[in-house]
């Protein structure tokens, strides 16, 4: 593959100005209303969108400056493959955050879930189709630190 | 935000190497195993990740040119935007799969599940941490597909 270039097909509207002020932790809940705001000349783009109750959003950590294949999380005390986590210090720098979509209006989606900061660039937006059931999943380390401590602070979104 | 650029962390193996091999349709199983190769590297990177029963995988539609905002799937006759469906025409052309992980051999992960072209360069891997309980789940104009004609021939991965 030759190199990728990505653009911007429009920007997260969220009350998170600061990376500390994300909720994380193991028991983090992202309840947060938000808003997706694509760019006037994709708006054809979003037809039929508020039929699904949930969406994925691709985006980007616009404000991460490089990255550490290993790193330790805040929620834990032992290092772990950027792979096997939510790290913002990624190889590529994308991030996934499935939303819930409350409403559309025009090129405007209200979402609730939002965990990026306000003015993160959009890259995608996809339906949300189908779950792995919850007896199917196994969570790796996330789930000994869960075991270990439940105060940790841990993001798990 | 500035253009971005992308580079592959690795390759998907596969069994398809033509698109109309990759099972479509409402009701199509994505059960074939693959393995996720990634470049020495970023092996580094995988660290910890066997611990987890699934995997996103994000990845390039590298064999698709160009994109539609508006367009009528396989399965269907009526057109929607393009950020309600799964197609490959998109504006970044940004594949996302849930896989489930078999094995690892050190740079290797052997994964069920895969619907990409064998070659598809991988641009990251994130752990599946939690789904959206079924039942809280709206599928829009795919629901109603699905309702209309049980033969159709409509990707739902």
């Amino acid at each position: 593959m030759q190199n990728l270039t990505m653009r911007s097909i429009g920007f997260v509207h969220s009350p998170f100005s600061q990376a500390d002020q994300i909720p994380r932790g193991l028991d983090a809940k992202h309840d947060e209303e938000g808003m997706l705001e694509i760019l006037p000349e994709f708006e054809p783009g979003l037809e039929d969108i508020d039929g699904f109750s949930h969406l994925y959003v691709l985006w980007v950590f616009d404000r991460s400056q490089g990255y550490d294949l290993v790193s330790t999380p805040p929620c834990d005390t032992r290092p772990h493959g950027v792979f096997a986590t939510r790290s913002p210090h990624r190889p590529n720098p994308i991030g996934l955050t499935v939303v819930r979509l409350l409403g559309r209006e025009g090129n405007r989606l209200r979402v609730r879930g939002v965990d990026m900061l306000d003015g993160t660039p959009i890259l995608d937006i996809k339906p949300y189709l189908s779950s792995v059931p919850e007896a199917e999943l196994k969570r790796g380390w996330q789930a000994e630190v869960e075991a270990r401590r439940k105060d940790s602070n841990c993001a798990t979104s």
